[in-house]
């Protein structure tokens, strides 16, 4: 049980969050802070939050789990500004999506790890963003991955992890610097993969969304994703991310050169390769999805 | 009205084509041909066709419209063997994803390009193939890019326009080297990218799969696309394809580069300027999806 939670940056996952945790009855208060008041405002009038404070200082105060959902960008500013608020029992998480920078973060606010901190990251979202867009379900049957120092405190670690499984998803631990490296594959390379996309198509014949199918469609829909916090995250992971895309690029042309040569069994090689990997992976997440319906 | 409707390859275009045309009450009776009998009987037991040939040239024989649905690879061949069976007044289409192919391959059959010639392309599709994915809705609201040469009988031109139509589909007309131009970009392109994007990961950490999420998903859906098919697009669509490649590796040279430099005001302004495309584009086909709920 959570007496009083503070989500610092009230939007997306946040708000999600904070529904979530009512929903379990996991939370007493939800206290909310961000730079911008109206957001706040809109929180407490969805019923979100119950107070709010410009002074993340204040915020914390009290709060026995703080959570902070800033981009990444903004987040040793907000480690500096909560600090004179910490309680000394109090267990500080985020939901930022590269885990190393937390604790550059944390290192530079604070002038060490502190024991309470324990970084994690839930694999969730929409394109979608603030507060209006959250809902209590984002998190159902998703994995956070949790990624705590060698500095944390076992205690404060059960309890992060606990919540997120409050709020209805599943928690795996592992280092911060591998969680990078597998999202810059999984998430930061599709997403720069769609921006890039639509710019392109953009750039191109002025009817070409016209003629768009599904497929264009599904592909680029996360291209509406917040550019403010891509860019964070490309900032924050840069190395792992240039290197995913040297490694697309170079597969780019390769495929180009296939198709130049007219390579037929090489195009089809990849093309069947790539479809049994996807259907696996397809068939994988529906036997994880319904598990009881399956016998065996 | 179409009194006997042949089709070539009764897949899911094939499948679905016929399945619309009779909701409509459109077509008399449903001839199929395919190389494979055992498609074709799962046809005729499913009620997609009312009979079949294994012939192209029987099926084709008394036939008022006659549409073939095979991969770009076979059409020359499929034209090959239809012409004996080829009524003066029948109407020939096709619906392959690359328009310029479809002349290359009547060309070579025919020896010339028959006026009763229509190429077209239903820009409607799942990742799934074959008559049980077959379903009479598959192009409601779709579009159907029309390619008829200056050779083309417009009696023809005019009845294959009908038959979309009463399939649920709006018709647009434009020549078959601007078709191939405009689909490298929306279509071509990303199922390239998707399958690179899928067997990348596959390359990478064993459980990448696992961290995963809805974005990934997504863009990944496509790869799940028939190997064969694409492998005939590429080459088929051979230069306009490998340039809109080596475009969009350029792109990602220079994001790479912007990621390196760190160079945060670059990336912002890619991104924000891809969100708002994107934004755009969703509205425009909200807005065309349900034109009664909006005033003006």
């Amino acid at each position: 049980m959570i007496e009083r939670l503070c989500v610092v940056g009230v939007g997306l996952i946040g708000g999600s969050l904070a529904r979530a945790l009512r929903r379990a009855g996991m939370v007493g208060e939800v206290v909310g802070t961000s730079r911008r008041e109206a957001h706040l405002r809109r929180a407490r009038d969805l019923g979100v939050v119950d107070r709010y404070f410009l002074d993340p200082a204040e915020a914390a105060r009290g709060a026995d789990m703080i959570v902070v959902c800033t981009p990444m960008g903004a987040m040793e500013d907000v480690f500096r500004a909560l600090h004179p608020g910490l309680d000394p029992g109090a267990a500080l998480t985020d939901a930022g999506s590269v885990k190393q920078t937390v604790f550059r973060a944390a290192r530079a606010a604070f002038g060490r790890i502190p024991p309470c901190l324990v970084p994690a990251h839930p694999i969730a979202g929409t394109e979608h963003s603030g507060v209006d867009a959250s809902f209590a379900s984002l998190f159902d049957g998703r994995r956070v991955i949790v990624t705590p120092g060698d500095e944390a405190d076992p205690a404060a670690v059960d309890r992060v992890e606990a919540m997120w499984r409050a709020a209805g998803a599943e928690t795996d631990r592992m280092e911060a610097a591998r969680h990078d490296e597998i999202l810059a594959s999984v998430s930061h390379l599709p997403h720069l993969l769609a921006y890039v996309l639509v710019d392109l198509v953009a750039a191109g014949p002025g009817d070409c969304f016209r003629y768009a199918a599904g497929g264009f469609r599904d592909f680029s829909r996360i291209a509406s994703s917040d550019p403010v916090m891509w860019r964070d995250i490309c900032l924050e992971n840069r190395e792992a991310i240039a290197e995913r895309l040297d490694a697309f690029g170079d597969r780019i042309g390769e495929l180009a050169g296939m198709v130049r040569r007219g390579d037929g069994g090489a195009l089809l090689e990849r093309f069947a390769r790539a479809k049994g990997v996807r259907d696996a992976y397809v068939e994988e997440s529906e036997r994880r999805a319904r598990p009881a319906d399956r016998p065996g």
